[in-house]
């Protein structure tokens, strides 16, 4: 019947089975969010050039040390290149972004100085303090002509859009997006629009799950909602094998595993595992058929999202050639005592928040896998072993999910 | 020439002039991260009735004082609703999700009992201690008929997308997203593909910008390049003020002031402010021609990313109705002494990360404007006033911004 392993294993073996998908191009402007199949490496130094960071006045430092007074004699617009040679206590009119020409080594900017009128010609005062090599950006100091800018594996984000523009790379090498299918099953559940009667719900497992698989790259499908009875479930899991992952929601638990099961055998879909040690969500299936990953989520609402967050999110990431799969971690002070009396390991939804200058770890008040509100009111998870108890007023390192 | 304000009074002049855009319905589907314009109240109690968390058998609590031994009279399916009556000592096997009847008060789940054969009967033996109520979520214990589950202004995440289809809603009303024109401007400044002469750049900022734009759920528009003439960054200005909100980069600092500021006077753009006292972005222009706000950023590439966060993001998510502009903020600990030596406050580019349980800041070394990599390498924003010192160790709040 499948033994009950842990998280860790469970998510090992999943990473173990999932297969990166092939690349493709995308343009540039269609790349956010997606993952970077080859790395981005500068074709220039960046400055291309020594240049001004400021619109001002470039000088020779030295000569500060006899005038305070220069002469304008020229001036280089951004994106001139005027070679002007040195005259001593004379400046050149520059703008942000210009090239500074070799000779000089410092830019006043424009509001450190006064215009003056002198013997009929312009001039400028220095009015403040100068550094030596002020307001000059030199050549590769932010990266240089061959360094990996971007990491294969890594999601383009707006900063790396910039990068990939400044490169001037119009199309970029990214990893396919894994195509899920999403099947509800049970008796009880009911598509939007149709009419319930007692003891029917509304569908909003396939929802949450197709806002996730999106939220991680994924193009989801709804593909809609199986019965409880062996050919029902069986067509539909078949129109579901033609995807990258195909996720149920509902009929894997003790109940109804016999029946679920059976038309997985009859399929030829090979179970990896079925039980996880965690809660919630214990009841969680986990098989392939060929290249297609098959997840049987439990039908809690709660169970379902923590699962997909647990485990079909490594597999969307691996499928999609990600480099990272951790989440951004923060560290708290509970705000008050825990404690897992259960045989299994727990993931506590909690609200992360500062008070006062702290970062307080507040578990939500409702933990039962069927409350809802535990997943929209709070911000993070934390994690909390079998038999583990934390006291008020420790620290806990907390996910960030959303 | 405008005068010197600071930060807040800038973001809230931005915020007087911004108006909410109008809404539209979308279904469900296409509703992840849309601003949604209407309560979502539900029509029910979830549950909807007192229904088994677990697999198991259905028992009355009470006839645990003379028994451990049950009969299994009956069977309920999820979906099933059967209004058993109670007998003394028989219990009912039940589904989880499914509604217990009246008579029962607690479900006992099968790990937690054997099945055993006596006088030919089938039966349970209860295996473990049992709580009165275990198993039962009770109606409306989430959430009731008639509360507010999502308030107008509210992003739809996944857990929202969940929620909307458990009130059987295939519609909702949400709030257009404002179309975003975008422009660089500078005589140095090259489109991608474009072969690049000494002193010349590809276009960077328009993509960032892009990609901040689809982030905050604008749809962007990448217009091109103004040359620094008058006839150029005209025609290029009066397409953009066909949208919402125009954003420019480049071509705001002092040296170019005039030939700007003389384009959007003879275009009848007004002014609200030009300068606000930050570093970067100092020189950045905002304005308003009829509906559309018009941003002139700078042109480094730092300052463009800092100021659409502070400046843009804001105004896009007030189009968009959102009921909070406020983001994740952390609290960590100094890893090296900062001082804002300058006369403007500063918007210090770090790292927050997880060392030994304790979250600790790094401000990035490099945080000129030109920088690239002071953004695509830090996740958080220090916010540090003008002349302030922080010292190594201490406590510092930063706000998250990817």
């Amino acid at each position: 019947m499948g033994k009950l392993i842990s998280i860790n294993e469970a998510i090992d073996i999943v990473l173990k089975e999932t297969n990166i998908l092939g690349t493709e191009k995308v343009r540039i402007i269609n790349s956010l969010g997606r993952i970077i199949a080859q790395d981005i490496v500068s074709p220039f130094d960046m400055p291309p050039f020594r240049r001004s960071a400021m619109d001002g006045y470039a000088i020779k430092f030295d000569d500060l040390s006899f005038t305070r007074i220069f002469e304008i004699r020229d001036e280089i617009k951004a994106g001139e290149v005027k070679d002007i040679k040195y005259e001593k206590g004379k400046c050149v009119l520059i703008m942000t972004g210009a090239k500074v020409p070799e000779d000089f080594d410092t830019v006043v900017k424009f509001e450190d100085t006064e215009e003056i009128f002198e013997n009929g010609e312009r001039k400028i005062r220095i009015l403040k303090e100068i550094k030596r090599f002020g307001n000059i950006v030199e050549r590769g100091e932010d990266f240089k002509k061959g360094d990996v800018l971007i990491k294969k594996g890594s999601v383009i984000d707006s900063g790396y859009m910039a990068i990939i523009a400044y490169c001037g790379i119009d199309e970029v090498s990214v990893y396919k997006r894994p195509k899920v299918g999403i099947i509800a099953t049970g008796d009880e559940i009911k598509k939007i629009g149709e009419k319930l009667r007692e003891g029917e719900i509304y569908d909003c497992n396939s929802y949450s799950i197709y806002g996730l698989v999106l939220k991680y790259g994924g193009e989801p499908e709804i593909l809609g909602i199986a019965k409880d009875d062996n050919k029902s479930l069986k067509s539909y899991i078949e129109k579901g094998l033609k995807k990258d992952i195909l996720i149920l929601s509902g009929g894997v638990s003790v109940g109804k595993y016999d029946f679920v099961v059976d038309v997985f055998n009859e399929i030829g879909i090979e179970m990896k595992f079925w039980k996880v040690a965690i809660k919630p969500g214990k009841p969680t299936f986990f098989g392939k058929k060929e290249n297609c990953l098959i997840f049987g989520l439990p039908g809690n609402p709660v169970a379902v999202y923590i699962n997909f967050e647990n485990l079909v999110r490594p597999a969307i990431l691996k499928m999609e050639g990600a480099n990272n799969f951790e989440r951004f971690k923060v560290s708290g002070i509970l705000a008050e005592d825990i404690e897992n009396k259960g045989d299994r390991d727990e993931f506590l939804r909690v609200v992360l928040k500062v008070e006062n200058g702290e970062n307080i770890v507040i578990p939500y008040k409702k933990q039962a896998s069927g409350i809802f509100t535990s997943i929209t009111e709070t911000n993070g998870i934390l994690f909390l072993r079998k038999n583990e108890r934390i006291e008020k007023g420790q620290k806990v390192i907390v996910e960030i999910y959303k």
